[in-house]
């Protein structure tokens, strides 16, 4: 039976992006790509907002997110390949608590070298269409909304296709010589001893044993390292053999609205913002329901990713839920964006979160030759070249990565034995 | 229907104390324990090695185990209520190695207040019948066994009956007003608008909602407080609110073998290390392999915490395996103690540790009214006084726990998001 160098589990955007960075540091190994699905990026990947920011208040997440921007943005501009990247901004509307939290932060931020821009509520109310005031409401003050306070721009923030992103990392590493098999679903890691003596029950306690491979539905696949990028899967494989890596599945739904009547239209393509003369995307005061811009579609996604008490599980075949645009994200929507009066969804989709609930950064890390790669918690696709860097350092058993822009970055950081993270504030 | 002041999922050891300690510094409320098992401490506290040491690197561990054990103690001692409580010691064998890891440690704690005596292997060998020199036997070199070069010996700690420790804390319960009620199966938790507006589907992600009780196989119970100690099956419950409280499940095996042989017998009843005249509680060298002697039974109960590739996974009835002592702790035992030559078990249990895979303490904190007490690690029994007095102390609203012996204890350090403590380099 062949032996891989490496085993990939997972042709999402992380499982690809270290696919091909193994592949491009090691040319001449064997590196095979599995995937439950037909096709690439079918997972959650594709259930995402496909949206990016440079902003979050711990400096490894920002530098993963920063450097893997300024990737897709070289990779656009500079190799001529399309990943529908748009620097449309977010725009993160706060109430004054809100704000109070966050001024701190964006200070912080602010003396390193983000940009940003803070607008007056009174700024924003008339180009957007925006209810900034929500006090006379009775509704809106049962529901526990608060007055706009201030928004804050960032400009370095944005818009991808994840699809477009996930095919360019596939169509290079199979430019590479890399190995893909779509349709083959894991069922079992295997463990075997270290040095095997050759008898029934191997191994034993007091033997060392190591991770050799999957066990799939279309037989054994034998690899001398063997890597999970499975996303929210990730922790039920780690689970079946006691390595703990902090991950948990959410489910996270996103609607999508047609921008059909003038108003829904003006706001959509709101100028003054960035050049593709469209609404940022947008973060409304707590609870944090999200727009996402589709302007190529005239669409606007929305989405929530609310805590408790929704649950950690895993699903097959998550769905969107009707009520929570219906009950939820509607209701708090149409108090502060009034043209959404009456819009009901014409589609929505649902994938899982793999939020790290340890601090909501990813975790890369090697335990008995097995590499698991993941936890990005809702931020992979604007985080996944850096990922796929720093998995291919630890592949290579380096101890430092080379992020795009010649980044340097700590490899065990993002382990679970000697990690070094401050826990993320900003994430929604 | 009643609400009650608070609910105890769980009449384990931590259940039952974190009640009693509940109901002791609140007789007037309304207290309900609630277990699936139709008596009190039957899931994995029944299934326990029932041994405690004051030995932790971990302050915090040490304080929760050292208190509880001084109270054990004056339960027996002043109050008169046997709980076969004994001072045996613990008998730490050790490699070179693993003796270079350890003696730091031990070093460290023994300018606090730790009393231990170091032996050398030599000075064991004769009255244990041990062999300390496995050098030149290829079997054991092939099995990674190595020599024993020191001997631990730890005067505080020992065995005690966690079943008369259960019924200890029940009885004291009952006898204050506590309720009990048996046979009852938790299957969900309730969760409820803080304030209802009386509209179907609440609560929404709008509104602030709370665990307000539990659903039950026997009806639905309403609490002010829901407290959580059941264990190894803490995390199920929690996963289906989206809380997390970083414990596993992990089956641990015991089996029993009789002191049958002379040489066995001789074993058993090693004189000198303390006034009960019988071997102390006694661990081998990596892996290792422990040996619980139970003298007034004339027997001894072997075990063996295996971490990977033990898979976390919870089991309504988790079994003995019988290869796991034939060919993993029969293995190694016999090649120190060759008087364990041919020995089967006569009997064999198995239960679950809920592992906290952070740092190897109790976890202890409050998230929307639900209390969760747990993740002790496999040292419940010997903590759970300390652990339900700081539970006690946290559904006080109490940011100090007064512990056994007037040690105060800061509520916090055992939260998920103020948590202050080292991780644990003493797991057995």
């Amino acid at each position: 039976m062949t032996e891989y160098d490496a085993i990939i589990v997972g042709a999402g955007v992380i499982g690809l992006s270290t696919a091909y960075h193994i592949k491009r540091q090691n040319p001449d190994s064997k590196i095979l790509v599995i995937d439950k699905f037909s096709a690439a990026g079918q997972g959650s990947t594709a259930k995402s907002m496909s949206a990016f920011r440079c902003l979050f208040s711990s400096p490894i997440n920002y530098v993963l997110s920063d450097s893997s921007v300024d990737f897709y943005n070289y990779v656009q501009t500079e190799l001529g390949v399309d990943l529908k990247l748009f620097f449309i901004g977010y725009l993160w509307l706060l109430g004054e608590d809100d704000f109070a939290e966050m001024a701190p932060i964006l200070k912080k931020l602010a003396a390193k070298s983000l940009k940003y821009r803070e607008y007056e509520a009174e700024e924003l109310a008339k180009p957007l269409g925006l209810n900034i005031c929500l006090r006379d409401d009775e509704e809106a003050e049962l529901m526990g909304l608060k007055d706009v306070y201030k928004g804050i721009f960032i400009p370095k923030a944005g818009i991808v296709d994840a699809d477009c992103v996930v095919k360019f990392y596939e169509e290079e590493f199979l430019r590479l010589g890399g190995e893909i098999r779509y349709g083959v679903k894991v069922q079992d890691l295997i463990v075997e001893a270290c040095k095997p003596i050759g008898i029934a029950g191997e191994p034993f306690f007091w033997q060392e044993s190591r991770i050799s491979g999957i066990k799939t539905d279309s037989g054994i696949i034998k690899a001398k390292k063997t890597i999970l990028a499975s996303g929210a899967w990730i922790p039920q494989l780690l689970d079946s053999v006691g390595i703990e890596c902090f991950i948990k599945p959410k489910k996270r739904q996103v609607f999508a609205v047609e921008a059909k009547s003038p108003l829904l239209r003006h706001l959509l393509f709101t100028e003054g913002f960035n050049p593709a003369g469209c609404l940022p995307f947008t973060i409304l005061p707590k609870p944090r329901v999200l727009i996402r811009p589709f302007p190529t579609e005239r669409v606007f996604w929305l989405s929530y990713a609310d805590d408790f008490p929704r649950a950690f599980k895993l699903e097959d075949d998550p769905q969107p839920e009707k009520g929570f645009y219906q009950y939820g994200i509607y209701q708090v929507l149409v108090k502060y964006f009034p043209q959404f009066q009456d819009c009901r969804p014409y589609s929505a989709f649902a994938g899982l979160y793999e939020i790290n609930t340890l601090d909501g950064h990813p975790v890369v890390f090697e335990e008995k030759d097995l590499i698991a790669v993941g936890g990005a918690s809702g931020s992979g696709i604007m985080k996944a070249d850096a990922i796929g860097r720093i998995a291919a350092a630890l592949y290579d058993g380096e101890d430092y990565a080379i992020l795009y822009g010649d980044r340097k970055f700590r490899v065990s950081d993002l382990s679970i034995k000697e990690r070094r993270v401050e826990p993320e504030k900003l994430q929604i």
